[in-house]
C-alpha cells in the first residue's frame, strides 16, 4: 500500500498564509479533504483532476461526524492515494487531530503534519501586536470557548485564565464569553483588563476592535451572530 | 518619508516552512535585517543587492543590543528603505517584537507583522501529535526557561503551569528544565508526565525524543549544551 495523509495547515484564511509545503502537498494530492474555514482560494493550488472534498460544518446542512471524516480518510489512503486532510489555522490546535490520526494509525496508514500559521498568532498580527512582552506577559495560552455540548468547559483552570500576566486567546468563544468573563472577574481579573476581538482574521471582512473583558462581554451579551472570532485578553500591547 | 518595515516570521527554520507572503517580502526588500536561527537557505529569496544585516547572537561575538537594533530599524526605513525585520518561528511569541514597534511608533513608520508558523507547533507536528486533545489537552501554554538575566522567572503562574490538563512548550528552556521539573513537581505535577524535547526542530539535525518530566530533568542536568530546544509537557498523545 502506498496511500498516504499529509494533515496540511492552511492558516488562518489569506491564501498567502500557506507555506510553501503546504501549497506543495496540495498541487501533489489525488483527494484533498477540506473544512470550510479552509477553502476558497487555498484549493485553487490543487491539481486539476484532484477530488476534492468537503467534510466542514456548513450553515443549514448537518456536519459530517468525526468518525465519518476518519472513514473517508482511510478509505481515500487504501486506494494509494496521496491525501491531503486540510486544516483551517495550525491543525494542531483545536482541529479534532488525534482522532484522525488514531484512525489512521489503527489502519497502518502513514502521515505527516505539516504545521501552519495558528489563527490566534494571526490575529495579534492584525491587531500589530505581538502575544508575548519581555516583562508583563511572558505565558500566552490558547483555550477553547466550548466543548463538544457547546457550553463554556467546566473543568477551565481559572488561576491559569483569571492570570492578568498572561496573554490569552480565546477559540470559538464569543458566544460563551459573556459566562467566562463573569468567571474571570469572579476570580480576580481586573474588568478593565484589555481585549481585542478579531472576527475573519487575514480575510478581506476582517474586522479587529478593541474593548477591556467588561465591555467585550457586554457587546457580545448583545450579539447573536456567532461568526468565527477569536478573542485575546490579558497585558496586551497599545501599540 | 516612504521607508515601511515588514515584520516577518520565518517559522523554525526548514524554508519550506516560510508562507507565500514572507517569500514575497523577502523579495521586494531592499534591506533585511535577520536573527541567526532565521538565515540560511530563508536568506536565498532576497533579491541581489539587498543588504543582509546579521542582527542576533552567535557564539563567540557579542551579541548587539536591542536598542541598536531598534535603531538600525529606523535608521533604513528613514532611508525610504523597503525593511525585512526577519525573526525566527512566529515573531510575536518571544520575540522581542514590541521593543521594536515602539522604535518604529516613536519616529511615525508604519510597519506590519506577517505571522509564521511557530516553532512549538512545528515540535508537536514533528513529534507526530497535536497540541490539543479533546478531552484531556484543552489549554495550551507557552512559557520562557529564562528571563533577561538568563534566570528561570521567579514571578511563574505554578498552578498554570503544574497542570497535567495543559499542554505547554518551554521555549528556551533546557538548562533551567531541571529547575523548573522540581517546581512542578513540588507543586503536584506527577513526574511521570510524558514530556517531549524537541531540538532543531525542523532543520536537518532535527532530534525529537521521549521522556518523563522526571527523566527529561534528569538528562538536561548532565548537559552542558544549550542548542535551541523546546520542551512540550502535559497529557501528550502518544500516537
Amino acid at each position: 500500500m502506498t496511500g498516504f495523509v499529509s494533515f496540511v495547515s492552511s492558516g488562518p484564511g489569506d491564501p498567502d498564509l500557506l507555506t510553501l509545503k503546504a501549497v506543495d502537498r496540495l498541487k501533489r494530492a489525488d483527494a484533498v479533504l477540506f473544512d470550510d474555514l479552509s477553502s476558497g482560494p487555498i484549493l485553487a493550488h490543487a491539481r486539476r483532476g484532484a477530488d476534492l472534498v468537503g467534510v466542514g460544518k456548513r450553515a443549514g446542512r448537518n456536519s459530517p461526524k468525526q468518525d465519518h471524516v476518519s472513514r473517508l480518510l482511510v478509505d481515500y489512503a487504501r486506494l494509494d492515494q496521496r491525501v491531503v486532510r486540510l486544516k483551517s489555522g495550525d491543525s494542531g490546535v483545536f482541529g479534532r487531530l488525534e482522532e484522525e490520526i488514531v484512525a489512521l494509525k489503527a489502519e497502518g496508514i502513514p502521515y505527516e503534519i505539516i504545521p501552519g500559521v495558528p489563527s490566534a498568532n494571526a490575529a495579534a498580527a492584525a491587531a500589530g501586536i505581538p502575544l508575548t512582552r519581555r516583562l508583563t506577559a511572558r505565558r500566552v495560552q490558547y483555550i477553547t470557548g466550548h466543548d463538544v455540548t457547546g457550553a463554556l468547559p467546566e473543568d477551565v483552570n481559572m488561576a491559569a485564565l483569571a492570570d492578568p500576566a498572561a496573554t490569552t486567546v480565546v477559540f470559538m468563544g464569543k458566544r460563551t464569553f459573556p459566562q467566562l468573563a463573569a468567571r474571570l472577574i469572579d476570580a480576580g481579573l481586573p474588568p478593565a483588563t484589555p481585549a481585542i476581538l478579531a472576527e475573519a482574521v487575514s480575510r478581506p471582512e476582517q474586522k479587529i476592535s478593541r474593548h477591556t473583558v467588561a465591555t467585550l462581554s457586554d457587546l457580545l451579551a448583545q450579539e447573536s451572530s456567532d461568526h468565527p472570532a477569536l478573542i485575546l485578553y490579558g497585558s496586551l500591547a497599545d501599540t
